[in-house]
């Protein structure tokens, strides 16, 4: 029997911005990964994100990012091992107090944009969000990019870790992603997108940009909930995957 | 047998900025009022703050504020209840991550600056306040001002209050402090500063600024750490208090 | 012969969040007033704003509101008149900088949110943001509520003043606006919200909450772009003020 | 005849948190680079500083960084080309708002920490700046790192490019600042620190860390105003300068 997770980055609003479309998206998924207020969110948006997804019954995790509202924690910060580690308790804590208040269990924790990509590639990184996340609750399930640096420091620490694959991307052969400005990054066929989802699966495998196959896990596929659009394609994919006889369950049914 | 704790505002520094001498005021004290990242702190300082609070072996309590960093959270923000409602979870919720990992217990909440002066004279806010406390954790104490609506809501929800009284403060007839703006609003001759502080504990009774005598409550008295002047007033605080038989505790040995 | 100023406020995005539709809204009125960093918008924003009204032909004003984005700039914040001084020229001289690398000439300045709403009842407030206009460049023209702190500073200084009007917002008879919380405070029907504009500008006269009469001057009308709605209003007054023979010009041309 | 600029980073201080001793070093230097509101300082400081250089007859430059207060612009981040022109072209009109209101001419511009030292190693990043400065005005005066790639870019733009140098800090062969964590990095003999001032400005040349000799221009000297130390090294660096018959003058007579 096949399982896996679908996680989807949710909380993102600000204030009196909005972002993502987190009521429709939130049912169609097993994990939420919730902004804690740097890179996103704000205490009344996680106030209200926990509320609602504890009401879908949707697994909630944090999504802790870069002290970079203007950039959305997308942008590289050399920020040291201590600070990291810091930043991320700050953030865990935070989120934590809304879970606590309503009840609900955290299951994971998944960095957020230039903080995840850094991680990935940066084992003292990796290493000194593991221990702000061991120190804070060795429950936690490390959510990461197979092969990346984050699994490997979280396994290092006795923590579990669960892989996370992305439908709209592109591979290279390494298990690395292909950076976004080069040709062919994104996987843009739906039906392809979905082919290659139930194939990392099922076959533990995937086609690299170059044509080669590569090893791959996929414990959760991460998806977009931020238009029509992607809410159509996060349906089809729990159809497709329906049809399969591939069981979708949270992260720590999983790992 | 007379009894009173020593709270002070500790953990203000941010990024490349210090302020205040929390090495060594927190000897002095018996409860460190810690900020959490709003008015003032950052995850590094808060970190360090925590740390060594916990080897002094000093309780640490919470202060959370407006999220005016430019301001130092002392000016008055028209937030509604609901926003700091969310506001003080999200700060308690931060502080507590820096306690648990390093196997503090938080005993007390103390809201700062402006939203301490705004909670003092408002119920609905100091309720909304006190609701977060509540939720977050029943066992906090509520450290406010003598007479203040936040000690009043944190009596309705059952929570512990404990009151705090200031040395170097003039007092209205009503028990609230005198607005520093208006002649005489400071005590600044140090001895009849001292010598008040002993009568607000002995006697529960303080000249007001109108020459009338008042009923006040001691459990706590509010020192400065960010000078010279200001630990030397403190160590000579502690003396007098000696002599005069009074025992400086926690908090939480006192309400 | 009448005319009229539309103005709106634009260019609120910041970073990854968008709000309004600004590229819809821009042809449609003759004055932007450009939020500039504080409450709203960031640099990026700032230079895409000042470029796409310049494109339009549309003329610009500088926004400036509190240093709070979490709030959108629109919570009360006790602030010293030094302090909104300094954070009004501090907002003027940044939004300039796009306007002077596009040859681009700022027309007005109306700020935004809490703090227009505050200034208008502040004279003190009033005076210290007239003065940082002033000093900054006496020829930039004060767009303020009718009868309001603001304009009386704004003359009292010598600086050129304008009165706005809104179409979709109840008057109290003293010509402040009925508070969003009373019942009454929208003007729902769209017939009637233009009906109102109309007799404001060519009689100087609008209906009060309570049903008599007041004087109004209306130089310029406020007017929403965040919302297809929003939008089909404003195409909807274009239409009637050009049928009533009521020109649309820049506040330049009026005051 | 020999002549040196002195510069020195100032207006540092953020709301409560104060920063560098700037009453006392002012009037030591004879070109200040002023925070602008990103990395550090706020509109009240800024009011200030300028004032008091204006009063001490110092010349005013801005001194843009990176929107990371939390980090005091020190640590790298990936911002892109167009971000970074806009983020200085914001910081350049902040700043000459105050300059401008007080009938201060801005001389310079030296971007602060982190954005400094990348752009002395991005050509693309300081071509960036460099246009945002020239489309700003192009009178000003670029103040980098000898042979980086700022002021390469600052003088293909046609900009005036001014050099400086560091007493406390060792060279690398190619000119470049021997990073901070490698032995030997800071020059911390005193003596030795002004003797080899005093040797980039009459011969053009400093010994490297290597001990190789290598050529150097020395427009202008980086000094700090943070501690009485620092203070004591600045009298004395001025002291030789004039024993050695070295002028000391502001960079718009030097280059």
């Amino acid at each position: 029997m096949y399982r896996v997770d679908l996680n989807s980055d949710l909380g993102e609003s600000f204030g009196n911005y909005t972002i993502g479309m987190d009521d429709q998206i939130i049912p169609l998924v097993t994990s939420a990964n919730v902004a804690c207020g740097y890179h996103a969110s704000d205490p009344v948006v996680m106030a209200k994100t926990i509320a609602t997804a504890k009401t879908a019954g949707v697994r909630v995790g944090a999504h802790p990012g870069f002290p970079d509202l203007m950039g959305f924690g997308r942008r590289n910060m050399a920020v040291s091992p201590a600070e990291a580690k810091a930043y991320v308790l700050y953030q865990l804590g935070a989120l934590e107090a809304f879970c606590h208040v309503n009840g609900v269990k955290m299951q994971h924790v998944k960095p957020h944009g230039a903080l995840y990509n850094m991680a990935a590639k940066d084992y003292a990184l990796s290493r000194a969000i593991c221990e702000a996340i061991k120190e804070f609750n060795p429950d936690l399930i490390v959510l990461g990019l197979y092969g990346g640096e984050m699994v490997r420091a979280a396994k290092d620490l006795g923590l579990r870790a669960a892989m996370e694959v992305f439908a709209d991307r592109a591979y290279e052969e390494d298990g690395s992603l292909v950076n976004r400005r080069k040709e062919g990054a994104m996987i843009t066929d739906e039906e392809e997108a979905i082919s290659r989802v139930v194939r990392m699966i099922r076959e533990q495998k995937v086609t690299a940009i170059t044509g080669k196959d590569i090893p791959i896990q996929a414990d959760s596929v991460c998806v977009h909930g931020d238009g029509a659009k992607a809410l159509a394609f996060v349906a089809k994919i729990r159809e497709t995957l329906a049809e399969e006889g591939i069981e979708i369950c949270p992260l720590d049914e999983i790992v």
